[in-house]
């Protein structure tokens, strides 16, 4: 039986390695996320109810639901969430992934990255910038302005520029980013220049009023986590292929909706092993504290699923210092650990301070629960009340009980195939 | 007179970590640089005749007469170099640097840096690029043509970019890229990005014919290594001001021609200590050996001075790789053993993989002498006869014979001075 995870392991780590991740365009979530209709919200994490979402993710939701005209106001917003008739789904179940609160309705613009190896797509909303946003809980008139401004003018602008350079590999960016100090987690600096630097020439092309795109150049050049989004619909794109191989111990997805964290497992299919989620430990920005802080949120965790973000921590010691994790030798060390807990390492991602060795791939429940090192997590730290927004940025750990509950399901599985 | 020597460079210290260097604008050299007029070519490195230069440094003159129209073809255009009708000067001279052959006529187009701290102005030409380049001694058809529309087109664009955006600070933008894997000697790519970020709204903005724009996106994007001559010129910025100070052992400027290596002391003024330059050993392209190599070329050294470059290569352990100086350990210690021979680390500087110690700044020529190290330059390798090109990319020693001439020099001058 063990031989038989080994190679239903190297299965999984083939499929992550030979992904081509390509941005394709941006569409209105509605036309491309095929059932994201009316009353329908998609959120992060594993599912939940609205009686049990935490603080931000109500105002995120709240918030949603104004942007979309189901409701005038946040409040009339809140009791119609209540009321039962808004349908919650996790975005993993539709293909999507959102940071933090992770809400996607339909009318919001969604970047497409189709694994042009598999042929499978994933969708994630555009990054809102720093300060007050929706994946924080915000959820006030600026909030919801930027969010129609998105809608209005930068998406249907990066669509134009996406069409016109014939889409963007991502693959190569990542791959340079780790040489600039990105984990594409906490830090996207080099990311989103590299990526500016490739769609500028496009977008000067395709739009035609000066104006409006300085302004579009200025609100991706005003962001350095702009990359972020991209980066989570790469791992969305390149993990689902590794999905339900039979008998690979090797997890798919991590997610957190701020109330549960959730593991999915290949050999288990898209069960969800989840665990309530742990508060990350980081540093605050002035005026807030620990007190502030919502437990652990966002489908973003699919980063350090493929091996990026805390998994390639060696990448950016600026990092290390930005979530509390300590010295550059500390951020060495935090990749290190976490190669006795993966199935590989990428031929494509590696990382100059650690002599161009590859980030650490493929999580491994087994190696999880045999070494009992939790896979780490780099983090951005929500306000626990709805509508404030971001307060620090940290690291966090998944939680034990989730490599537990689906190994144990593993081996049920296991031992009923094996009859 | 050690307390002297000492105060001394502490004010060399001070005046190089006060400056503030601003792109401000791009202008005909012709126009900002005083005294360079018809029949006057500027070069890399200390004073040098026609006869003792090197195969690259007389293509890139042949080519720049050819450039100028002061002669029709390349034949004509050496014929009229080696009758003596073209003055030599070396850009250090007019305020000037240049990567390489480091050629600057009067109509190459040149950006401008202000040190607002000091008032001081430096010229360095546009970036032309990779492969068959003037500052390689490529002087073919396809090689002029790039820099007539560096100065048509590219020039003039950039111009009216930064009076519209006030010009850009560079400080910051190197302070970051130091932490994006760059030390601006042989890798730029963070802050050509960063840079690019800045200004392409401003561009946006001016640049009215969208094709047009989209070239010069392109093109900036295209080259990694565009930011190398502004990370000059702000060298030549930062270091001016640090010039003339009595009783300084501080290194203001270290530059070579291809045939010598020159030195300048703040202590010593304006006199160049010179020796034969050194062969870079390194890593070659794909056909090229050493065999092909001209020895050290340009006045990048600018850039060690200040502290960047081979100085710096703790921050880029890629380039470690790039040009043969080993692992990611052998860059950190590259840059330790800098400490060893310079006065001071940048405050605003600071390199992460070394917990954010500050780059090593102000070379010392007494600490070079007493330790025996001589000061690390990272280097591109051009090929030892005219119209080539780049063959490689290495690291190479200051000579250490320019030093102890200088130090020879300076207690000459201390002498006379404290009778």
């Amino acid at each position: 039986m063990t031989i038989g995870i080994e190679e239903a392991n190297r299965e999984a780590l083939d499929r992550i390695f030979r992904a081509e991740p390509v941005w394709t365009g941006v569409r209105p979530a509605g036309e491309v996320i095929e059932g994201l209709g009316e009353g329908i919200l998609l959120h992060a994490g594993p599912p939940i109810e609205w009686e049990r979402m935490c603080g931000p993710l109500r105002g995120a939701v709240a918030g949603a639901i104004v942007l979309e005209g189901w409701a005038g106001t946040l409040d009339e917003a809140a009791k119609l969430a209540e009321s039962g008739d808004i349908a919650f789904h996790p975005n993993h179940h539709f293909g999507a992934v959102g940071p933090m609160t992770g809400i996607t309705s339909r009318s919001q613009p969604v970047m497409i990255v189709e694994n042009k190896a598999f042929g499978n797509r994933s969708f994630c909303t555009l990054n809102e910038g720093l300060g007050k946003v929706m994946r924080f809980g915000g959820n006030d008139e600026a909030v919801i302005d930027r969010l129609r401004w998105l809608g209005d003018t930068l998406g249907p602008a990066l669509a134009a520029a996406l069409e016109s350079a014939g889409g963007v590999a991502l693959k190569g960016i990542v791959a340079r980013g780790l040489s600039m100090g990105d984990e594409m987690h906490q830090r996207n600096v080099a990311c989103t220049s590299l990526l500016l630097r490739e769609l500028a020439p496009a977008l000067a092309r395709t739009s035609p009023d000066a104006e409006k795109l300085a302004g579009i150049l200025e609100f991706i050049g005003g962001n350095d986590q702009f990359f972020l989004n991209l980066g989570m619909a790469i791992g969305k794109a390149v993990m689902d292929p590794a999905r339900d191989i039979e008998g690979s111990t090797v997890v798919t997805a991590m997610s957190r909706n701020g109330t549960d964290f959730g593991v999915r497992v290949s050999g288990t299919g898209d069960a969800w092993f989840t665990a309530p989620v742990e508060m990350p430990a980081g540093l605050y920005f002035p005026g807030f504290s620990e007190a502030d802080a919502n437990p652990d949120m966002g489908d973003s965790t699919i980063l350090e699923t493929m091996g990026l973000g805390g998994f390639a921590m060696a990448a950016a010691p600026a990092v290390a210092g930005f979530v509390g994790a300590g010295s550059a030798a500390d951020a060495l060390n935090c990749t290190r650990t976490m190669y006795e807990i993966t199935s590989g390492r990428s031929p494509e991602w590696t990382l100059p301070a650690l002599d161009f060795q590859g980030v650490p791939t493929g999580i491994d429940i087994m190696k999880v629960i045999e070494t009992g090192i939790a896979p780490v997590i780099n983090t951005g730290i929500a306000h626990k009340e709805a509508g404030i927004g971001q307060v620090g940025a940290g690291v966090v750990r998944a939680p034990m009980a989730c490599f537990e509950a689906a190994l144990e399901a593993f081996a049920e599985k296991m031992g009923v195939d094996s009859e």
